[in-house]
Order: C-alpha cells, then structure tokens, then sequence
C-alpha cells in the first residue's frame, strides 16, 4: 500500500538542498519511492493522500542524545548547583524502576512523535522497557544499557551494565526501529580496561557505543593531571575512539581534540540547550561542523534540557553561537536544519536511510503548518523552522511510512492513559523528594 | 457581570510570590476583585465560571519592546550582515504605508494574544493603524510614533514624527487600554535639540518616551569620539534621562551606566533573542536588575526577534545568562517569570495597573494547560512556565476583563481573515525584495 504526501513544500536537505515548492512525496511500504512537483504526479492510484495543505514537508527530526525516562523527574530541584547529588542519584539509587522507566519513555514519546522527532539515541537503566516502549510507538531509536563502575538502579554489581546490554543486544539486533547499543556513562565512571571491553564486544556484536564525552570540568581536570592530556587524546591513544562512538556534549575540546574525533569519524552530539542551563561554555559545535565532523543535536535528558523536541534546539543553536562569536552570519538556519536532521543521522550511524527526503530512504517525514500566525509569511523556509516555528506547529509525523500523529494527535497510543500513569509515579516522586529535602535540613 | 476563574494554581507575582493551589480569581468587569483558595470560595452567583482545570493561571505576559507591524516582513534577509541596508531601510522607505502597518499589526496582534501577552510596548511609523487595530483586538499597549532626525515612511520632514506623535497622543491620551508615546528612534538617529524637545513635550502631555538605547557598537563608538562619554551619561547630563523613559536594548551598558538609569528611574526593555540573533554581546540585565532598576523583556520586531510572545523568551533569558556567568544558579526560572510580569510592568509604568493577580488590578490573566505532555509532571511552577511550556500551551487570554482568546481561538476576530490580507501583502513584499536583489547584483 502506497501514501502519497501532496501539495507540500519539500524540504529534501539533500546534499545539493533541493527544495520542491508544491511538490509530492510517494512512500512505498517504510520507503520513499519517488518525490517530484505536483505537476509531475502521475495518477496517485490506490495510494493513500496526505495533504500537506502548503505546508514544509521535511525529514523528522533526530535527537542524537537523551535520557527520555527522565521526563518524570522534569523540573526537579531547578536553578540548584547540587540538583543531581541532591535529587538525581538518590533517586536513582533508591526508587528507579522498570516502571518508572516505562512510564516516564512514554510519556517522552508523546512529546517527541508531537514535536516532529522520529528518531532519537537514548541511554538509561532498564533500556529493555524503553525498547518496548518505542516498539509500541513506532519510533525509530539507537537504545544504549548505561554502564557505570558503581552499583546502579538495573544492576548490583559495578559494571553489571555490560551484562545487561549483552542481553539487551541479543534481543534486539537485527530489529527494524531499533538499534540496540553500549552505553558507558563517561570516561571518568568507567575505567580503560573496561572501555576497551565495551570497545571489543560493539565490534564483535556491530552496534555503535555511546557516552558522554568532555562534558565536565572535573574530567578534564582529572584526565589533566592523571595523564597530561584530554579525555579524548586519552581515549584515542588507548584505541577507544572509532566511527561507532556517539559523543554527547564535547563542550570542552580544543582544535586538537576536534582533529582527533575527526580523524576517528566518531560523532558529535551536541546539547545546546542542556549545556546553557547548566551553565557550561558554549561548545565549539560549529567548529566540528566546519571541520567536516559529524554533528547532531541532542536535547540531553529531560531533567537538563527539559524538552525533547528537536525543532526548538534550532533556534539557540544559532543565537547562542551567533552570540558567542559577534557575528550574526555564521550558523545560518539552513545549517541548524541540517544538523537537526542529516547531521543527526550521519552521528548516528544511518545516513543512508535516514535524515533526508531521498528516493530510497525510509520515510521518517514531518509536516509543518506553516500557515500559522506565528510563521507567516513565509519567505525563507529555513528561517520559518529555525526562527518562527515552534513544535506545536508539527502536524503531521511518520516514522518508517507510518503515520504516527495527525492533527497533534497520536493515531495508535492513549495519550490520557500514559498521562494518569504519570500523575500516579509523579505523587510517589514528589513524596520522595520531600523525604530528601527533609534529610538535607537535618 | 463578573467573571470567576475556578480550579486553577494562581501564581499571583505579587510582592511576595504567593502561589494558591486549587484558587480561584474573581473579576469584577475590568478588575480582579478577589482572590482565593477554592475552599473559601463563597457562592459564585452569577458569576460566569472559567474552568482553569488545574492549570497554571498566571497574569499575561508584558512584552517591552516591538514593532509588530513588521511581522509582515518577517524572515526576510536572514542571517546576511547587510539586512536592515538590504531590505528594511528600502522596503520602509519604498512601499511601507498605512496598509501594511496595519495588516502586520493585525498578524503580530493574534500571535501576541495566542502566546498569552496581555501587555506590549510598541515603536513604529503611522502608530495610528496600530492603534485602532489593538482596540480592535482588544490588547493593552504603550504605542510611540518613531522620530527620526530624516524623512520616514509618515513624514517628508525631518523630526516629522514630533506632529504625527502630538496628533496621535491628543487622539488616544486617556484610552482605557493605549497609552500613547512619544518613540524617538535612537541618540544616534536623534540630536540633542529635538530629544530635549520631545522631553519637554512628554511631560507636558504627561505621556512615556521610548527609545533605543546603547544598543550599536558604532553608537558607542560616535558618543565616545564626540563626547568621550556614553549615551547614557550624555542624556543624563542634558536632562534627557526619567523614570518616563523606556529604554530597548541597553546591551552596551556599564556599571556606571546602570547607576545612571538607576538614580534616573529608566526602564529596561531587555530583547535577549534579538541581541543574540543580531550577535551582540550578553546585555547585563541580571546586573540591572540587581541593581534595582526596572527591568522586563521584549521581543523586538518580528524582523530581529521572529517571535513576538514573551514565553519563549524566559528559557532563553535564563540559558544565556547561565551560560555567559558560567553558574547555573543565577537567573531563576522565578524570575524570569518575574521579568515577563511585573518586571515588564514596572518599565512601562504599569506597575499598579498590572504585571500581578492582586486584588484592585486590571484582570489581565492567562491560563496555561499544565496536563500537556511537554509540561507533565509539574513539581515546580515556575519551571513548568520557563523550562517546559511552550506558547502554544496557553489556553486562556484575557486582557481587562474581557476574554480574548480562549482553546487557542480568538473570541472576537477572524484569524482567516487576517491571514488572507497577510498573504495578499506578503506577495507584494516577495516581488519587492526580488527587485532589491537585482539593484543588489547590478
């Protein structure tokens, strides 16, 4: 069975960025078949249409790095220099489950398939509930088992991740949404001997790894005076680094550290958003960009960046670097596009099937409404996204030919149910963040 | 008739933030006569009932600085160093008249009111159109006529923005919802003369002045040279600077300066999103602030900032402040929000009239669904308002008393409408920017 998406301004971000002004998007089964002008459409047949009515026609967008079960413990302990010493890892520690994961990926879900995400990397605890949870959206995901030199909320044993993520990885290899990964936290929560063993088995199983990388000023401080060199000149030098690792954050590199993942074809993952909350300096992203790295977009969880959606990281991507450097040249919109969706893809490894509107790519595509008092007129699609859209204004999302949301709803899931799920988990939450902040007055 | 807002949590902006659970607020015609917890809430009589349903009611947004009407040039000439020479000087100068002021006034005013601003302070030409259609649409506005040292789009003299603004104010002076202005466009852009001529013409109409201010590095740069001092200073020493003044920008100021605008009671319109989409520097408003000065922010024109509601300003407000000091303490979600209401309030000279839910103000209340799946769960309100919602997440929109707006629909005017008129203009403007292009080549 066909679809046939018409009357739509396609955005392609092809290599050359084609645009289509009223043109058609014919999917055949998960797949793009043909794209073309409207003029240029042959009877549609027995394909099923969708009407863009005018509106952009784009890849969805791809969050390279999150932790979406963390969306039930949004807005906790904000604007506080200990948030995660303070509420985080007890509550990691003490009340993390498979249902609070559960529930808290679907939700995160919700928001993402709402705000034109149709692929996202994750790494958490549990990531077998959230791969369940993404299996009944129909989202397309990279899903990495979190893997830590301590005890953690899915495991008793320091490094018991890598277990789990074997298990996790058998189970779930060779499955059409999702791709299953190795998660190791950060180079300072796993130590070299056991990187390498993550490094071996992602080789011998062929899925990607994921971490976080120069994120901290501690790590780098570490990493500083126990070797004299960066995380990342460390992590080269051990034989760590390849084109399969999936770097979030990299704030703190240097022109060094960029010829080195360069060379290494390892993938940025850059959280503009999570980054400025937290009060970190701004990355050197455009630099990697420049340079010829791979680079995405991430919203990081949702206890740091709050959202999940995709379409609003474009518009602090641009300002805060155009702000950083002076200059309100640099970071054009058309570049945040790209990083939000065929940068995203080539970070996480599926350039050739996702990440743009080609013949022969899957067909993960949004529709924006830009009909909407807040994005007309519209004179430059680009800045339409990047500068006026907001995710609301997404009405229309499909991950491997699926419709998944039409008219701001979702077609399959029960958005009241997940919602009075989350209101339930939430109550026991707030009752144990009260406990804490009890514990931290006496 | 009085109007009672039921089952909603009051985040009142009053002095001592008091935030009421499960409150209710009740308006009597254009003022809030009480409010309360639902218990204590008597019989309603007769009262006509706004479920709030658990959401957040909080009063509307303040937006400090715009020039709505050039909505209708939006996304023209993005991300080009020459866009205002390019495009905007031209199209202002070319084929900027009644029409268009009055189409983009009507554009911006639907996205204004569907974000959930109540308020707005707006400098433009043939500020008279603007006028007629906020009273059309029933906003509260501050609105100044610009003033310019050369011939604009309303005059063939120079300065003859001085007529068109006394014609203007003796028209509007004591309307219940327009507070006519006297908006000289710059220092730069203004002599001495005539800016001392304005000031004594604003208090004798007894009216506000609004202007940007230490906003260019070239400004900067010809107020060093001529008077080796800053604007600020020099206004101060001719008698310019009063707590009338409501000063846009002020992204070049130093500790001095902002002693000066302290002791001199000059309001701060803050446009954090137009300064970084513009690649200025990270003004000091949280050092204004703490200073004591009356601070709020604004959007700037649709040009410089695309977006026009004020809540996708506060994550933007507290991210680049975070990130500039490198400390994630600083800058609240709280008080963002508090720059976005009362802040806003005080700088225009508001501060008894609105920016807070207290008893004897004017009712200009927003509602904002708190069940969406971007927002949930809600453990802190005041990071539900900045981290997590989004504009399109205001649900109810009353400006003095009156319900505009209410499930993302506005009560009394055709959206459809406007949007035809925008679109019928915007082809105007494509053709002539394409004409702009070709003087550009040739």
């Amino acid at each position: 069975m066909k679809k046939c998406i018409i009357n739509g301004v396609i955005i392609t971000m092809d290599d050359s960025r084609n645009i289509i002004e009223d043109g058609f998007v014919m999917i055949d089964g998960n797949k793009i078949c043909e794209i073309g002008k409207m003029s240029d459409l042959k009877a549609s047949g027995d394909a099923e249409l969708i009407d863009a009515d005018g509106g952009i026609v784009m890849p969805g967008f791809v969050n390279c790095h999150t932790h979406i079960s963390m969306s039930v413990f949004r807005g906790l302990g904000e604007d506080m220099p200990d948030r995660l010493r303070r509420y985080m890892f007890p509550m990691e520690d003490e009340i993390l489950d498979e249902r609070m994961v559960r529930i808290g990926a679907r939700l995160s879900l919700i928001e993402l398939i709402q705000g034109g995400v149709t692929t996202f990397c994750d790494m958490y605890y549990f990531e077998d509930e959230v791969a369940k949870a993404v299996k009944d959206f129909g989202m397309r995901a990279v899903l990495g088992e979190t893997i830590l030199s301590k005890p953690s909320p899915d495991s008793s044993e320091p490094y018991g991740g890598i277990e789990y993520a074997k298990r996790f990885i058998s189970k779930w290899k060779g499955d059409s949404l999702i791709t299953p990964a190795f998660a190791p936290h950060a180079p300072y929560t796993c130590d070299d001997n056991h990187l390498m063993e993550i490094r071996r088995l992602a080789d011998e199983l062929g899925v990607p790894i994921t971490m976080h990388l120069s994120e901290m000023l501690h790590e780098m401080e570490e990493f500083d005076s126990k070797y004299g060199r960066t995380p990342i000149r460390h992590l080269e030098d051990m034989g760590f680094l390849s084109e399969k690792l999936i770097a979030a954050h990299l704030v703190y590199v240097d022109d060094e550290d960029i010829m080195v993942l360069k060379r290494n074809g390892v993938g940025a993952a850059h959280n503009v958003v999570a980054n400025a909350k937290s009060g970190r300096k701004v990355s050197p992203a455009p630099a990697m960009h420049k340079a010829g790295m791979k680079v995405g977009l991430g919203t990081d969880g949702p206890m740091s960046g709050n959202h999940q959606d995709v379409l609003s990281l474009l518009g602090y991507y641009t300002k805060i670097q155009k702000q950083a450097a002076l200059d309100n040249r640099i970071c054009s919109a058309a570049e945040a596009v790209e990083l939000g969706t065929m940068g995203g893809a080539r970070v996480l490894g599926m350039a050739d099937e996702i990440g743009s509107i080609e013949k022969g790519k899957k067909a993960d595509i949004i529709i924006i409404d830009t009909s909407a008092p807040n994005i007309q007129p519209v004179y430059d699609y680009y800045s339409a996204i990047v500068y006026a859209a907001h995710p609301h204004n997404v009405v229309m999302t499909m991950v491997d030919g699926k419709v998944l949301m039409s008219g701001r709803k979702l077609m399959a899931m029960d958005e009241k149910k997940v919602l009075e799920e989350v209101s339930e988990v939430s109550k026991e939450i707030r009752t144990f963040a009260m406990e804490l902040d009890r514990r931290a007055r006496s």
